[in-house]
């Protein structure tokens, strides 16, 4: 058995500089991170303009896949195949430490490299259509009303391979320098956790049409949205 | 009075081109949007490559401030002078549609686009750090260790004036062609929320030493981070 876990190589780019000790390359970490998420934020640049667009997005493997309007700014810019940087950050406390220095966020946030590039045909972009929707609720795809050609085509579903990444994870509690500990200021985490709320039906819901049976299962009100997106993850991709 | 709000202007970066009636360019609702958060992520690129940084930042006036370590390679770079797009996104709902081409998710977003300057000075910086904590924790900042000469030399404040910015929100219902409401899949809203816990508090907290009268008053178990920001914001600037 190889000792070595599957790792992103570490280059310039995504090379953890501060704080190395939270910088994590192997694969599990990395991936962990990102299948916990629903949304990332994604940099790209348009002659020399940096933009940020969250978004949606999913993984499969080594890549991972968001979409757009075939209209949209982005996704026109991102369709020839840019470099991009795509982040998922997970805030999961706060730090009140005892000196402003020492404050911080707990956190769980993942950089990944790569090159974005369309998926084309129309199979294989009404594949990764219904792969968008059963990610996040596993087998919800084939209760849909299937795509028009229209809406395949008013679609641009994007793709990188994860050239490098790195995860950087803050998880300790607060940390003062050891003679502060004598100042008299409260320190304390506060925890942060993203949860779901009680669903609110379609007020045109049918008569007799439930949740049940139809990819929603972990979508129970309290819970929270990383563990639901963990869970849907592993469900469709384990 | 003048009847046209304060409003960014509007150009090719920041026009909402994918449906531009969930576009505003308002101060007001931009603003609002921006102080309901802790967090950002910032777009800047070196070299070509695009990187996307998440970050706590702040507002005051069309400015808006983070800092990093004097060590980091997106501060160093920012430093610079660079331009940057900065970006706050809330999830609030996920929207289960009949079609897959109708799911979506309300939220509300900004992305204000400026160049980085460092804020340079020790008064300066240090006013700045100041500012950075009271802004979350309204008068926390003079009930702690003030920072050494060294902790400010090692911290960079960047800022930049927003040029343009613009909201992009979606905050209504299920929306289905009138012809899919008849079919039978269920449909909603799923609100999402981050909420605060309760406070972990240091192990070597100082015995007597409570939350009380130290900027934490909005920092109730239970409640609404963005509400919490919001209310913090409005202590802090009104």
């Amino acid at each position: 058995m190889d000792p070595t876990p599957p790792s992103f190589p570490v280059t310039p780019r995504n090379l953890v500089r501060r704080r190395p000790q939270r910088g994590h390359y192997d694969h599990e970490t990395v991936c962990r991170v990102l299948d916990a998420a629903m949304l990332c934020h994604i940099a790209y640049v348009i002659d020399g303009q940096p933009y940020c667009t969250p978004t949606a997005f999913w993984r499969e493997g080594e890549h991972l896949y968001w979409h757009g309007s075939s209209a949209s700014r982005m996704i026109r810019a991102e369709a020839k195949g840019i470099p991009v940087c795509l982040t998922v950050a997970h805030m999961d406390a706060i730090v009140l430490a005892r000196c402003g220095f020492n404050h911080s966020i707990n956190y769980r946030a993942v950089m990944a490299f790569g090159r974005a590039a369309p998926v084309t045909g129309d199979a294989a972009k009404r594949r990764a259509m219904d792969a968008f929707i059963d990610r996040f609720f596993p087998g919800r795809a084939a209760a849909l009303r299937a795509p028009t050609a229209q809406e395949v085509k008013a679609t641009t579903i994007l793709g990188m391979r994860i050239e490098d990444a790195s995860a950087k994870i803050r998880d300790v509690g607060v940390h003062d320098e050891e003679a502060d500990y004598a100042h008299p200021v409260w320190a304390a985490l506060i925890p942060l956790t993203t949860v779901l709320g009680a669903p609110e039906e379609c007020p045109r819901q049918l008569p007799g049409v439930t949740a049940a049976g139809g990819g929603m299962a972990a979508y129970r009100a309290g819970r929270r949205l990383d563990e639901v997106m963990a869970e849907t993850a592993a469900l469709k991709y384990s």
